[in-house]
């Protein structure tokens, strides 16, 4: 994978995937590998036109010559490792160009696993030296919003008349956004979308010095406005990566990682807990709560007892 | 509190309900005292008449001679601890009279919170000798229908064209319900209301050996239907109180329990979370996963590895 195998690198993602001692083994060979990719998230609802605006992306990323990799989530889909999710079919441009990867990722069983499997691909793309990773998701509902927003660019698209659509997560959207699209703009309602969000950015109150998310108007069918996306790209990556000590781009990947920290103890503990509440020794506490020799809270104490003299498996 | 001190009560109501060591320390005080309280869960969308119908439900219990508590539950306001709660102030028939008490319970931060909190303070009014204990939840969202679904007996209150006020958790309240009410009948669409309601129970498939809920019909405001109300509770009690094991009732409270410790444990573990993922170790390894030292995996092993030599606080 190391040395540009497409069919390696294709079985390390699926092993990624699947989360457990393999996978995090994997993850642990290849993450020093990495360092070099930049990231773009690119969310919106479903419909609004994210994946013809990803073609021309990558069509305008491999006019610079750059290696591009495309991780496509879409926890709503039951396909995953690689096979093709709804419209990802319109990527074929870019089908037969070695310096082109996609890959689809569903949900396995559970919303919570994706967002500790998005990154953990991510990883790997940039291990076998993919200098750009878009991470494109279907949908805004909140796991989606997550991973779009744990890029180091973040793309929210948006259509004309798209208030009802993300109604559920405007604030959702507003808070991960570097940049809004507005796609399909050649229909009625563009300006007054436009204007929706400058309202919504005007009432968030963003500092003076910091980065305020430019409202781009594209035509992803025609290929309209997208070249001003990449370079509104380019410039976000240029803003947050000045000053000193890296910049803003240094502090979101150190939260990044905080996070992601945090969200594998938390499910870590989630099943230490599941597997601590089962078997004989919990049945008897059980019995001992119904006969009121001790009560709940005692007995969540016993098990938590347990849990401390446990080996870390 | 055991003697029946009412200051005393309300006390240690105030204690439970805080949570934390102290808390826990006087429900294992009072647990051993309690175990012959019935409780009745009463639960529906603000407005739905549970006040006035509870109101109803205390004057009928009290003529039938017994004491009777009621734990009012509104995640969404801001008072506690005995407060009037908004339509609390309705219950003032009974104001005077020793045989019942009345408490209300908010949100102290976090709606968690009172998914243990409850069941703590129902303890504590069963250990105070309190026959039947009527637990009240403003509102159909997830929590209160988990707190009100957590009673012996539950019942769901709507109204002639609920449809619309809880579409967002039907499913959640036919599961847990065991009497639905239609109150307000008097009003046009009860008769509508009834017939959804036996569409919805005909789709769940319930078996001709488990208890079917019934449907009544109940203008709260004038008594009409109440009488039926108090009966029909006492008809599921003694259906579910009935075979040779207990019965239905006593694997509901067994599994109730199970839930319970659960909870506790999650919670508990969730804590050691946060408190692992701060301070000066975590920082450690958060810059020696940024500088590709350890992948964010290993990092979590780390912290959990701290987990298993930590006492149980």
């Amino acid at each position: 994978m190391l040395v540009g195998d497409i069919t390696a690198l294709a079985r390390v993602l699926s092993l990624v995937e699947q989360g457990g001692p393999n996978s995090n083994a994997a993850g642990a060979l290849v993450y020093p590998h990495g360092g070099a990719a930049y990231t773009v998230g690119i969310t919106g609802a479903p419909g609004a036109g994210k994946s013809t605006l990803t073609d021309r992306l990558i069509g305008l990323g491999r006019a610079d010559g750059h290696r591009i990799a495309v991780l496509a989530i879409d926890p709503s889909s039951p396909y995953s490792g690689g096979a093709i999710l709804g419209d990802r079919v319109r990527m074929t441009d870019h089908f037969l160009d070695p310096g082109v990867f996609i890959r689809s990722m569903a949900t396995r069983g559970h919303l919570g696993g994706l967002a500790l499997a998005a990154p953990a691909a991510v990883r790997v793309l940039d291990a076998a030296g993919f200098p750009w990773v878009l991470l494109e998701t279907v949908g805004v509902g909140q796991v989606e919003v997550e991973i779009a927003g744990a890029a180091d660019t973040t793309v929210v698209v948006v259509n004309p008349g798209w208030g009802d659509s993300v109604q559920a997560n405007k604030a959702g959207l507003l808070e991960i956004a570097d940049i809004f699209v507005i796609n399909k703009a050649d229909r009625n309602g563009a300006e007054e979308a436009r204007r929706d969000l400058e309202v919504m950015l005007e009432l968030s109150g963003i500092a003076a010095s910091a980065w305020r998310p430019p409202i781009l108007k594209t035509v992803a069918a025609t290929g309209e406005g997208s070249q001003e996306l990449w370079h509104t790209i380019a410039a976000h990556r240029a803003f947050i990566s000045g000053g000193p000590d890296g910049g803003a781009l240094a502090r979101r990947r150190a939260k990044r990682v905080a996070d992601e920290i945090r969200e594998i103890v938390a499910r870590r503990l989630e099943e230490r807990a599941l597997g601590l509440c089962a078997g004989p020794q919990f049945e008897a506490l059980r019995a001992d709560v119904l006969a009121r020799r001790i009560d709940p809270h005692a007995a969540a104490e016993v098990i938590l007892g347990g849990l401390d003299g446990l080996d870390g498996d």
